[in-house]
């Protein structure tokens, strides 16, 4: 027997104050909370039904069937929550204008979270969608909503879900998102925080200055102050780096093209057009910035970096239904 | 009337456990205690003479007239110390296998204390010797010896100094620098060390931290543990410019070359060649190598550096009179 088919769509996210370390890595409790800006132009789409005559879950991504060990045990937690006793049938498409990189789990776990648990027959609120999706992946938490959104840690499975910040985004605001490398990261954002969180004498001194930053950018975005939003994501994002540096052994996400890209961007920014960076665990450079100067940027990237490299985003919307029965 | 003329010579030192900080800007009493290599190839020469005619210290570097407040400032200090009344005649020398970046005030400094203290009559210990020289430069505390050298913080002018952790190092151990830029660097370290300590939310962590590696660098170093050695070099360099990260406003002095030599470093290690980096205030990166994998290091190196800009040197001699009266 067939449960309905439903299918949802999510967008992915980029942190403006970075989670990094969990405080249970089953549970996926963060260590500190964590805002970021949901992007129109990186989403999944996913569709899901359960069927009894499956022996386990099927998933397929761009159409081709995959393994991922993270659906797997995604997909067991649903089972747990909903009391559905069948495996599904699961249809994943991964939207990235180029073919490169910023695929994120973020987005993933959040459509299937929705998806998933219709299917299963469940009307989830916001919250507990927020709080299903974390259990695929932390940063999905945070793309239940569209915007702003925050990500306040709790300290359990029931307190530690996100909640729109500024949802409804009406302003300047863009990022363009530099694409250095395709290739998997060696260390997986996993593994790096739970080292870091281990073996870090920065760490207790980063948990502190992150939730100074939050304080900090919750504010700038209430006054609209674009260029207080970029320092603090900046320089928040380089002392999320800090933490790889100094964890034993240190590692780094940074490529020699990330440098160059850093290096423009303060370029730019002594010439009075005001841009920022920030990283996550990979090479890629995201770079915030106001839509008036998103071409002097883009020509200033030019002689480096090919067009394909360059994904130019906005403010995008929350996770929603975009097919049922 | 002149005094009789003395001249100088001073190696250049590598810090393998880093100093990142004042206690005192005008003592220079550093915040944390480090320790040095002593290096063969980086010298100084230089001569002093005062003289009754000179209305103001000259110094000349490398056969060109030259001024540097840090000298000017240096003069008086010693002029204060010694009694001494005169102006100097000052010739100093840098002696550095490529014309690129890697001149240092630690061996001008040690070089200038020696010579100029001589020149004003006054025959100083080498502790008395490594105090003075802290005035010029926190480095030059440390040229005074070779080999290993630990710098004692201390707390004022009478306990900051150098001592000599193992002169006569006999071991099996070289340094490849790999110089990427001889230009000045943007932000100097005695600019960078003193906004970290008043902006990063990491610094007392580092004091912490550093003081712990360097009593595991001391017993490394008396087992003769290379790789030991070469880890907690590496681990403690990337500790400080960590530091550098997290400061407000943050910086870095990388440049994507340096990145590209780090890479190099540890895909060797990844294939048993054992070999560590560490970097100062500025983008060049030191290679601590055995003697053995020195050529194997330089052809890994080869394809992306030219031979100029790579230079190997290793432990060299403390600070000695060349000439006298």
């Amino acid at each position: 027997m067939q449960s309905p088919k439903y299918t949802a769509r999510a967008h992915t996210n980029i942190a403006l104050i970075k989670y990094w370390g969990k405080l249970d890595q089953d549970l996926i409790i963060p260590m500190n909370s964590s805002l970021s800006l949901t992007l129109d132009k990186f989403y999944t789409d996913t569709s899901v039904f359960f069927d009894s005559t499956l022996k386990q879950d099927i998933f397929r991504l761009n159409n081709k069937e995959s393994s991922s060990l993270k659906v797997t045990h995604f997909m067991k937690v649903l089972r747990e929550k909903t009391g559905e006793t069948r495996f599904a049938m699961i249809n994943s498409e991964n939207h990235v204008p180029s073919a490169a990189g910023l695929a994120s789990s973020a987005s993933a776990f959040a459509a299937l979270a929705l998806a998933a648990s219709r299917a299963a027959g469940l009307v989830l609120d916001s919250r507990s969608l927020s709080r299903l999706a974390r259990r695929g992946s932390g940063s999905a938490t945070r793309s239940i909503y569209g915007g702003f959104v925050e990500w306040q840690q709790g300290s359990d499975d029931a307190t530690s879900y996100a909640v729109p910040f500024e949802e409804n985004v009406a302003w300047d605001l863009s990022m363009i998102a530099v694409v250095i490398s395709a290739k998997q990261k060696k260390i997986s954002s996993s593994v790096g925080m739970q080292r870091v969180v281990a073996t870090s004498p920065y760490y207790s001194a980063w948990r502190k200055t992150a939730a100074q930053d939050l304080a900090a950018m919750k504010k700038a975005i209430k006054k609209r102050d674009f260029r207080q939003v970029g320092t603090i994501a900046e320089e928040n994002a380089m002392k999320m780096h800090a933490l790889n540096a100094s964890a034993h052994p240190h590692f780094s996400y940074f490529e020699p093209a990330s440098l160059q890209v850093m290096k423009i961007v303060a370029d730019l920014r002594s010439n009075g057009i005001f841009c920022y960076y920030t990283l996550d665990a990979g090479p890629n450079v995201k770079i915030i910035c106001q839509n008036k100067d998103i071409q002097t940027i883009l020509a200033a990237l030019a002689p480096s970096f090919s067009q394909e490299r360059l994904v130019v985003a906005g403010p995008g919307p929350g996770v929603k239904l975009i097919d049922k029965p």
